[in-house]
């Protein structure tokens, strides 16, 4: 059998072995509602009060500003809407051009239902600068969302002064940290941001969970209406097992995050040089402040879903763009925000390292490269 | 040990080791995200494909009416705000007062946003009856939703006549039959209704994890607006294991409903002889057409709460109301619409069998309720 290169951890990651180890108990014996006041229910209970207070210390938040949810996509709509439908004067909401499709497609619902959406352009660097942002003081926005990192391209965002300028906008600041938590140090109380996006699948957590970190004393609209559970914001019967996986990823993932990211740093390095030998014309798309991993190549005239078939014909699994959108053949939207040539833009291919590859990875990759195009 | 007596299953119900099975494959090796299109994903994407066939043919349904959604709580909002949502002219809904939590605040919040809201009053048996619903014909609603069988008391309503009836209205039908998907025979399409909700923990599926079908041609409001995932309708990573052991358990209960549901009703027959030979004073709230094994008592001038706990010390899972809500302590608003008296209503237990229930747990909940009150 053909070995597995997966090289595609922005799209999904592989469940951590001792997260699963976590969940089982939830999966097998311990399986009580969370709510219930008997003694079978306190085992499942104290374990989502303890994933709470988890992952409540893996990005300096208290445990009561974290609401679980199902997902990045979840936690985003919930920030846009949330804050939306809680704003009755139908203030508007500033965002970026090259954000996930969970923020422009919510964005787009509630642009519909009144509110107005102002869309800031990244500059070709695939960045938002404070000064972007204060061009829009006029709008006096309710929000302005800023992504932590983008997916496609990993630019990291300056979030702290972008925070810090909607502030001074008078606004609330979310962004969508879903590529970001677990792979880059984060501290939601010293950003000072008003809302925070997470999803579990993307650090190595299960598929189907994730959080809104939302700041004491903000105020939102609930999410999910009916039970008690998240403070009464976000109904629904726990996905216990799911919680207790995704805080056990996310520790083993913050403990290890100096190495895994050294690690995927040297991997990422020894593939760039050796794209950089082999005299193959591309360019990388992004800014220098970089999710680790996150490499977004152009070739100039080639075709981004030929390059993924071809190399997934060796084993190799890498994007063309967002997960989500990848039956879409179109240029992305992030690749035009930036404002890419189409003569690169059609020939884009994103690798996405972790810790989990190896040297041995990385020199296959840049081989099957090679081999497309010399 | 003390030996644990489970009759809790209406709270939630033990994960079936087959369908825990079937997603371990999802939680360990076959990770690719299912919207990539490299042969890694193939699994996972077949899995939701094989999953979404084979719950809708266990309820009657196609395919491409099966939503997978979060749980029962999202598929109730998403029904009520997605009719809701899509419905300009803001026309009313009409539902019961003694629904789902997950329903009524649902309503509560389109209610807010300048959708009218009606409520059925059930009768002292707890149905709603096609006239109670064509009485309210004047208000035009755009959608009726009542729920299939009572979480609390467990009666089943004549859904059928009462969508008929909606239809007749010109409205949409959806219910909530998060009780009764896995315990009763459902097929969507002989029933006509438009929308229905299911819960995968309350059919030994996991937690985290539900459907909304949706028959074809209906239109509603996406519910979490991202990717293209389920039909662009509600995005989101899926869930991968979480579908694939909500199909296999449901598949599991479907086949052996017939045995199940005559092994809880002989447990449940077992356990009301017991209790009418011991000659404690009771009344076993809902009318005669019930879900199997669900049994709600009210003892005169008795504490619920205390009759809980002191069931709990001898292991024994019972509940007083809705497990969402079982923080609360004041009568529930179920028994308080059914018109119960509060001297019966504050005394109420809910004890719900289940197939892995045996004679030994009936008999000895039966001697422990005896110690209480004897």
């Amino acid at each position: 059998m053909k070995r597995l290169i997966y090289a595609d951890n922005a799209a999904t990651t592989r469940l951590d072995p001792d997260a699963l180890n976590a969940m089982v108990p939830f999966l097998t014996d311990e399986y009580g509602n969370p709510s219930q006041p008997y003694a079978f229910s306190r085992k499942p209970k104290m374990a989502i009060r303890e994933a709470r207070e988890l992952i409540a210390s893996c990005i300096g938040a208290y445990p009561e500003e974290i609401f679980f949810t199902s997902g990045g996509t979840e936690s985003d709509n919930w920030a846009i809407k949330g804050v939306s439908f809680n704003n009755s004067q139908k203030k508007a909401t500033i965002t970026s051009a090259f954000e996930h499709h969970a923020i422009l497609h919510a964005c787009d619902s509630i642009e519909k239902l009144g509110y107005p959406v102002s869309y800031l352009q990244p500059s070709h660097e695939g960045y938002i600068s404070e000064e972007n942002l204060a061009c829009v003081t006029k709008y006096n926005p309710a929000l302005v969302s800023i992504m932590f990192a983008n997916n496609e391209i990993g630019t990291v965002q300056p979030i702290s002064q972008l925070c810090s300028q909607a502030h001074k906008m008078g606004a609330l600041f979310h962004t969508d940290a879903v590529q970001v938590i677990g792979h880059l140090p984060v501290n939601v109380h010293e950003l000072d941001v008003d809302l925070l996006s997470a999803s579990a699948h993307k650090f190595n957590g299960p598929k189907g969970v994730g959080f809104l970190y939302l700041k004491k004393g903000v105020k939102i609209h609930s999410y999910a209406d009916g039970g008690a559970q998240e403070h009464g914001m976000r109904a629904g019967t726990e996905n216990v097992a799911g919680i207790v996986g995704m805080a056990a990823a996310l520790s083993k993932n913050c403990s290890n995050m100096i190495d895994n990211s050294k690690r995927v740093k040297l991997l990422e390095s020894i593939l760039i040089d050796a794209l950089n030998s082999s005299g193959i014309e591309y360019i990388r798309n992004g800014g220098s402040v970089r999710l680790p991993g996150l490499i977004s190549l152009s070739f100039p005239g080639a075709d981004g879903e030929a390059i993924l078939h071809r190399l997934d014909l060796k084993g190799i699994c890498v994007s063309t763009g967002s997960a989500c959108n990848s039956r879409l053949t179109e240029v992305s939207h992030v690749l035009r925000a930036i404002g890419l040539d189409e003569l690169y833009a059609k020939g884009t291919i994103r690798i996405s390292l972790s810790s989990l590859n190896n040297e041995d990875d990385v020199v296959e990759i840049s081989k099957a490269i090679e081999q497309i195009f010399c």
